[in-house]
């Protein structure tokens, strides 16, 4: 970590302000130049505060050189993570996709869903019990029952189940879910993220709308610091100023959190386009660019379900989806 | 609320829908142009799930005619909102400034600062107590030991005070606070939100990041649907591609958030700038621009206080800016 | 195109503007509500201009159903432009690779990496003349002795040339280049476009920094509407609040744009990222999504070159991107 | 400037980096640590490209500690510019009000507003005779004939012009307009930039939608540096994910330019807002935030000029709000 001070900081401001840093259990370099004197630190620096530093009246700028994530970092743990789920696992060279509905609305609907997508190839079954929505006029999820059904579809199945949660409280409604997501809005709900960390369940990490990957590490972090080691990270779409598809997938997150993290990354076509056509050309983009896994959403029978989304595929055109994504997926395995 | 149908929807598809949206209680008129059919909807629009709606395949897009929000309407409470806050009020014509430290670190420094801020002019005392970091390592605050020293603030001096809440489990310690801060951080967490419509505590709701004003509203209206209708809305800036200043403050929120609802609205110019010398230039225009109220950062001894912001005044420059705003605030109202 | 007049509008106001707008060749259609009237406009709307409409008095907003560009869309021209260029074309089944140094520095230098890149399965060679700089003290480009290189390397090696323009006036120039790049700070340069629109060349638009494919799209029209059909636009990366990659690739941008345009979209994964390492990853993840071509930079000799760009490929480096992304694109091809 | 290099950088490549940077007429200074060396460069860095320098692949990371602007920078230029327009000026204590029309239309329309916002306290007229537009289709301005309406009316009233240049070719049309305004989409139209800077008139270079404050002083930097000094900054809103107002007016960009450059900074609050009623509560904070003027849009006659924007004030709404800026200039001066 480096501090340049600002002009005309005196010797005895620099003298009290590298006491404190040493006693934080730092090394400490004095570099002075014609106009700025740079401060250059040494040792475990994450537990600095960086914005703390930077508001000093002393401190023009702080740069950090080492990252402030630790347990997320690659540096610190050079192999891919692996994170088992159920009879599957998350991770390295395998490839999951979770799919299911937007919203658990019925026995029957999970079900015909979580047998299509499973004979389409499907590893996990996804679907939306507990729902956040921007208006509270708007329909918030089946809840515990939804919980239920997908359970219920688990066991008929055999696929892990992906569900999200939105309150630590409900906690003890997801004992045998396999995998609690963290949606966007929820990323940097810290107190959620600590109670989880507590847990020995795979979380799944969703990118919030306008984060960073920094960010979303740091979150991730929260988790992990709690001793919890499971976090799958999710890119879904960041807000951009593009209004034809609802979000902006930033594929090149992939890349580059394969570089910065061990951790898992997979991909959510659905919500980041908001539009079931556009769904095939990312799903396979997405696989392309390197990611573990895909978050795809299927509907079963869209004449009758007023409420499918736009974003929704059919069995169908899922299963044409995961075979084109198979064979991407070869395709780059070849060329690596 | 207006739907523009795809081309080559059928007949069959218009009825049905149409069907539909009259089982949900609304008016139905259908406009057929040469290639599109225009629905439009009368009726209490606010229940309908316009992200459901435009996702049918056969639906173009929807535009709202009125807003998807109603308890903060204006147009349905035409009286600006007056928020009893103990002694004080926010709202109408009122003008709240709440001033207090970023963090509470201990008695000596709340009761130095609560006594040199009601000195200068405010009428709140603000002092974090949970703090939402980004790091799980920076400093989380004092936790329920900040709480009780801002209480013997409170006591000492008789401003009510003004705290962040990061989880509804917290609720019991926030009982004799008077004005519970939602963070931007947690504007989209739902399940908070609902949890202090079940209160009747004023709220201070800070906008989120990357918000829109829509969405600051329709977390207002969590929070309303509730029950609660004690909900001040905060202004502390948005992330841009700006990055001399630490965020952007958006004074046109004001004038515009004072036309679409009847709740007060404040705003904090030192978080959205980062820096306590643009505090007073900032505001001195968030006044200017009819704010009902600011949000200052006073630190007490930045000399020995190695942890005080950039963005943090001292008591001095803080009557300094107290005095200046209440000059341009008269200056104003004559023209008004 | 539908007009949503405000609430107190008067018979007479509403009549003076649907007069207007017959007067300007269109069908009005008025639909009156319990609290709002829908003009609905119905004829060549793309002359109306929607923000002068928007900004009357009487009027709340203005939507259109039809798009506002003509010449670019695809509901009007089918089938997928297919844009000669010398030997060679863009668009279609076609896949281009446009490949180069990002500036010409020296003979030997445009030499040697023309051979190298056609070695390795290039279309096209890029390369920068006249570069544009934030700073004004920035290398600016050898300019017009940097054409004439280009020129030599086109001669020596059959590849079509690729290079940007930035003032009409320097279009004697260009007379021999095959391909006139519009950068994307000159994406919204009006007075250069309709210029450029003058000429029969294939212009490659690539999109600004902040712009919408809607904004592309329109900046296109102005190259057509002036004559010239071949434009091919390249999405080149667009500004977030992600700082690990310089830009973020929307390459979602790809198939919507291949469904609202008949023009060819291809995709610069160089500038995107700013890193050599993730240029691979997002050549193969672009040519999945359905891209017509990539743009991407190499140098020759790292070891020597002080300016080569932590964003330029060596040419072997280069040559294993072509191979993964031939791979790629016969995948794909199979399962579409 | 401070560069952090990668682990793993050979002596060798030190050694080498560091001789070039010396030729470059640099003082270099070599600290290194545990894990990376960091190489401090003295000397007038502001020539050295950053990015060339943060691309070399031994480079981690490069941070400049003074700005590269020289010319605009006010460390080097610590008095306020002053800018001489006809028998007024912009800049210091002055306070500029330019008002006029989005276009000009007519000789009476310019006339009568020319007058009214003469007698209302304007310093300067404003007017569009060439207009970018968006869509080729929209009225793109009366041109020259715009121009030419424009002299006689400062003929007639007295009061300086100012107009936007789009092309500079365009130049000798300007030769009698007291100040050339750059609009946003054009800041970074180098070509123009520095044609203006081969100039002495006054130019009102307008911030671009999505640029930052060192971009915007970068582009004054190209005027500047071809020896026209007479640069008039401008903020006139800024994009952001808000819809409901038409950009973003970023006030704290006034203060912190202010901070950073000599030059004058005005707003422009009726095209950042788009709304006339949101003119004056914008135009007073700017004021308050210590603006050194204001551009304002004023229409003469609503009820016929089917044209006049949302945005446009009466001339006298446009009287009310030069009142209302005027008291509040008085306040905020009492107070400094």
């Amino acid at each position: 970590m480096i501090a340049v001070l600002k002009q005309g900081t005196t010797d005895t401001q620099i003298e009290n302000l590298s006491a404190w840093l040493k006693s934080q259990g730092l090394d400490v370099h004095l570099s002075k130049g014609k106009t700025h004197t740079v401060i250059g630190l040494v040792g475990d620096t994450a537990k600095i505060d960086a914005e703390l530093l930077e508001s000093l009246d002393i401190v023009d700028s702080v740069k950090r050189i080492s990252e402030p994530f630790k347990s997320a970092n690659r540096k610190f743990h050079p192999d891919d993570s692996v994170i088992k789920v159920g009879n599957t696992s998350v991770g390295g060279l395998d490839f999951a996709i979770m799919a299911g509905p937007c919203s658990v609305e019925s026995e029957e609907q999970v079900m015909e869903i979580a047998k299509a997508v499973k004979a389409a190839g499907a590893t996990m079954l996804r679907g939306g019990a507990f729902k956040p929505r921007t208006s509270p006029y708007d329909f918030q999820g089946l809840k515990a029952d939804g919980i239920e059904l997908l359970l219920k579809a688990k066991k008929e199945t055999g696929l892990p189940i992906v569900t999200e949660i939105m309150n630590a409280n409900h906690l003890p409604l997801f004992e045998e879910v396999d995998v609690i997501q963290v949606g966007a809005r929820n990323m940097q709900n810290f107190e959620l993220l600590k109670e989880l960390g507590k847990t020995q369940k795979p979380i799944l990490l969703k990118r919030g709308l306008a984060n960073t990957l920094k960010e979303l590490l740091m979150s991730a972090e929260y988790i992990m610091a709690g001793g919890n080691e499971n976090v799958i990270l999710c890119e879904r779409g960041i807000r951009t100023f593009e209004t034809y598809t609802r979000n902006t997938l930033d594929l090149s997150a992939i890349p580059m959190l394969k570089e910065l993290t061990h951790l898992p990354i997979i991909a959510d076509p659905s919500h980041a386009t908001g539009m079931a056509r556009l769904v095939k050309p990312m799903a396979v983009a997405a696989a392309a660019a390197g990611a573990h896994g895909l978050m795809i959403e299927v509907h079963n029978d869209p004449a009758h379900a007023l409420c499918d989304g736009a974003q929704s595929l059919t069995p169908e055109a899922f299963a044409d989806v995961t075979r084109a994504v198979s064979r991407v997926i070869d395709a780059v395995k070849e060329t690596n």
